[in-house]
């Protein structure tokens, strides 16, 4: 029986800081005093969090949450009759790949933008993807990767394919792992649109933000809310915690103090996994400082042991750690493992350590104490 | 200065009457301990849905709402080489109506199942809709109408439908307004889909659910949560939220107690309303106690006061009541009434007057005298 939990799973989720506020109940679509004060809530909501993303407040609207924000961009193509390419890379979440899958079978021209091996996109391989569907005019590339902790170079990125193509390409980006981890800057970055979910940073479940530089033509319809983006009453209480959580966790003072504290404590625990024949870090050339990943998400892999089997005797002994992205948990493939070249048996053997901004030094420390022990009786 | 409001809005949203209770915050994807807590809460949560609607809890899905609900069964045609007629009655809810215009954009022949003057679809207008279009595969019939109040005998409706048709039909209904106010019986009533919002029962904003009697291939892809019918991380919270409201409002006794005290108040806000010489109920000849009609949604006209100028000036006086629809009320087209026949300028002075389970006599009798002084200046 293990009395103290040790929770190493904030890429799935994060541990809820955020304390619900009485929000007003009213529909904001209705003209009398419950629906103003609720209207006036959720548009104080939206310039807040426009405030912290550094956009223009009727640029972003709110969603249930990034799955169903990536959903909206990616299922507006099928509504246009135009059929150039639409790329997206190795390593996205299976809301975006999954949906590209989709829109492939209803006969959309998919291509993929590779990976390098330490999990991060390149120039190059945005060029080459850029060369190989020439009229391409879609391109999703996500922000940090959330399984391994790969950073993009965003601005870097945008500015190869703005170079490169020749006519107008819709960036998007899926900043799920960014938000309140590294410098997150959407108008610099020069993309097109991007999705976040609440409950990655510390907010409630069912709210999440779809910014749009421009206008799209969506799917689903209803009663003409967040500018005919997203359908159905809107979730006040959700946009009010959204923005909250934002402020909490994304202004660039608390951003910096948190990014150390986790480069710091993430310096420790690659450190001592070095130590260690049997482990590998994946990518195997990751440094203990390496700014090349998000310093709060870490992939490792234990010879001989599986992920799942290691996960497993990690939660007996009271820490929760996971073997890739819970929404794909239950699946045998590890796409974005597999795209990097890792090994397969690494990837079986792959867990994935996350931390957040709750995590301590010592919750590192009895981390790695439980690992020497488990690795001794597996 | 008005201290006191009472509140005639409750089709748009209801007073919420939910504690929020804590619910396990993991990701019910994960394999740890904190994601079998949130698994564990989600599944127990969806079988006390499923106990009080009496159905499959299997055949349950959390989804963001019945607008994401609705959206999820029609955009599912867009799917299907298959290019049957898909009907759907002139008295559906945007989140239909508006979804119908796309898919019809689209290429998908829609043909509209028409309504009686009394806001009703009657056997009559189904099988009318079934012979004009023979191969027709698909019906979206509403349970109860938002706007009116016009309560549909389902399982006569059905029934019709499924004696008529010479091929397997998807009946899909929409009982957002039905839930807690009629007795629904999903299974009895024999239909395929159905769809319903927490916030319409007392629940927060943002969480709904969509039955379905056999699995549907949706839009929307992702991490492969509720079956694949609706992807992104589970709200575990709202879901528990949803099986709570369901449970103090949908079983037997509450209903028919409650049904009962909301006939007896709008018994007496008709015949109050009988007596005003300026005043046409909507349908005309909506009686104090009628069973056609819900009756907790009246839908009134005062002759030569715009809806909007009425809802206004009680606002003022600190009652809170609705032109329509909160879902089209920016709209100037009311495809509802006029689809009844109901005269234009009537249309216009049209004004919805909702009850819920907290209105008391006492409301009512203040918004009779309200209403009476009001048109004394007005």
């Amino acid at each position: 029986m293990v009395s103290h939990r040790y929770y190493f799973d904030w890429a799935a989720t994060a541990i809820p800081v955020y304390t619900p506020v009485d929000t007003p109940w009213g529909n904001p679509s209705s003209l009398h005093s419950e629906g103003r004060a609720a209207h006036t809530a959720l548009e104080d909501a939206r310039r807040r969090c426009a405030a912290v993303l550094n956009v223009p407040s009727e640029r972003l609207f709110f969603t249930s949450g990034a799955t169903e924000s990536n959903n909206i961009v990616l299922s507006s193509f099928l509504l246009r009759q135009q059929n150039t390419p639409l790329l997206y890379s190795a390593i996205e979440h299976s809301s975006i790949r999954e949906t590209a899958a989709l829109l492939k079978v209803y006969g959309k021209q998919m291509g993929i933008i590779g990976v390098e091996q330490d999990g991060r996109i390149s120039r190059t391989t945005v060029i080459r993807a850029f060369e190989k569907y020439q009229r391409s005019r879609f391109a999703a590339i996500m922000a940090v990767n959330n399984e391994v902790g790969s950073i993009m170079d965003m601005a870097d990125l945008v500015r190869a394919i703005r170079e490169y193509a020749a006519v107008p390409v819709h960036i998007h980006s899926d900043i799920v792992q960014a938000v309140g981890k590294i410098p997150v800057a959407l108008s610099e970055w020069d993309i097109d649109s991007a999705v976040l979910s609440a409950h990655k940073i510390g907010g409630p479940r069912g709210i999440g933000l779809l910014y749009l530089r421009k206008p799209l033509e969506v799917l689903f319809r209803g009663g003409g809310q967040e500018q005919h983006i997203r359908p159905g009453t809107e979730n006040v209480a959700g946009a009010v915690a959204l923005a909250a959580c934002l402020e909490q966790y994304v202004y660039p003072e608390t951003l910096k103090n948190n990014y150390e504290q986790a480069v710091s404590r993430n310096a420790y625990l690659i450190s001592f996994l070095k130590t260690i024949p049997r482990c590998s870090l994946i990518p195997a050339d990751r440094q203990a400082i390496d700014p090349r990943f998000s310093p709060y998400i870490l992939h490792v892999a234990f010879e001989g042991i599986p992920g799942e089997v290691l996960v497993r005797a990690l939660d007996d002994a009271g820490f929760a750690v996971s073997t890739g992205s819970a929404c794909s948990v239950t699946r045998q493939e590890r796409p974005v493992l597999a795209a990097m070249g890792i090994n397969n048996h690494l990837t079986v053997e792959g867990i994935r350590i996350s931390q957040g901004w709750l995590t301590t030094k010592e919750d590192i420390e009895a981390l790695c104490t439980a690992l020497q022990k488990l690795l001794y009786f597996l």
